[in-house]
């Protein structure tokens, strides 16, 4: 029988997608889950929907709330967090970068130095600079990686992700998804979807 | 010191306020909390957006996966549920009875009552037969409370309801304010409302 896995769709954008990242890794660790590192794009699928903008702009409470809510989770977790400005930010390069990445471990180590650097930091991710010194970090040479981000496979391969988002029913960030299809929706959701995959293997 | 309180504002058409509605009380009462059953509308709130329906009908992603992670959420607690039709359900008659009824036991009766009906059994809880045989079921003769809900002085309170959760910046249900204005929304934030009421207390 094959070993559980998750598809972990993130959105650098996204700022529940911050927590979720920093503990995925460790919470499917712990459960023997497989954790698939995959970025996506949610511009797109708001698009469909008519949005043009992420929903705690267009909604100044639930805005307000939002940030106060991610203090209070933050502060449980012991991780910096601050609003980024502009919020959202343009998480296009980022997510190609990662998706140039191999789903390794490299990608992961990117990704989660991207939300630290976008929601703990404050720095500009859609700035290639600031891509390039968190990839120096992570020992990677920022050149090549940054040259194949604006490859067409790589292209493509973001397109296909945010086409298998949309199949699989995903309507926001962060989403999880089993191998039977399941959904699991936000940060909140994180343990449940992983102690589903882990008992449905 | 006063004992530790907490806000619960609850509108009967919304979902997530079903399984919070449902264990509320036991949750406060574990943790030494006053619980004060706030009914309140969401339709007014949501028209100052310029919304005119749940953003689960506007958004049909959402709303699918709402459904799905709701017989999740209500399967794991063991209780009844099914999709109300229509959805949202009226709740303006349920909500002027509930705030008709004194908050002594009876309010909270009669809300986990018309919950169970509307989520549970599929009632239409627009209903005056309806809402009166579930009084009837919590003791309560219907016909003095049906009156009762239809009176100025009700219609008064249900809208200060109304106006004490827009100035607690809430914009969803269910949500919960603690007495020193900390403001938690959702059924997975009951817990963490209660803990934030009883440590400051």
């Amino acid at each position: 029988m094959a070993a559980p896995s998750i598809d972990f769709f993130y959105e650098f954008a996204s700022s529940y997608s911050y927590p979720a990242a920093m503990r995925a890794g460790e919470v499917a660790e712990r459960a023997g889950v497989t954790l698939r590192w995959r970025p996506f794009l949610l511009g797109p699928i708001f698009a469909d929907l008519g949005l043009t903008t992420s929903p705690f702009n267009t909604q100044p409470a639930k805005g307000r709330y939002m940030w106060r809510d991610l203090q209070r989770t933050m502060a449980a977790a012991s991780l910096p967090f601050r609003m980024p400005d502009p919020f959202p930010q343009n998480s296009l390069l980022a997510a190609r970068v990662a998706t140039a990445l191999p789903d390794d471990g490299k990608r992961a180590a990117f990704s989660r130095a991207v939300y630290r650097a976008a929601f703990g930091d404050g720095a500009q991710i859609a700035d290639a600079e600031v891509l390039g010194r968190l990839l120096r970090d992570i020992g990677v040479e920022p050149a090549p990686l940054l040259v194949a981000a604006g490859s067409d496979a790589v292209k493509q391969a973001l397109r296909a992700a945010v086409e298998a988002a949309k199949a699989a029913g995903i309507f926001g960030a962060p989403s999880f998804v089993t191998a039977d299809g399941e959904l699991f929706w936000g940060n909140d959701r994180l343990d449940q979807a992983v102690a589903w995959a882990a008992r449905g293997a």
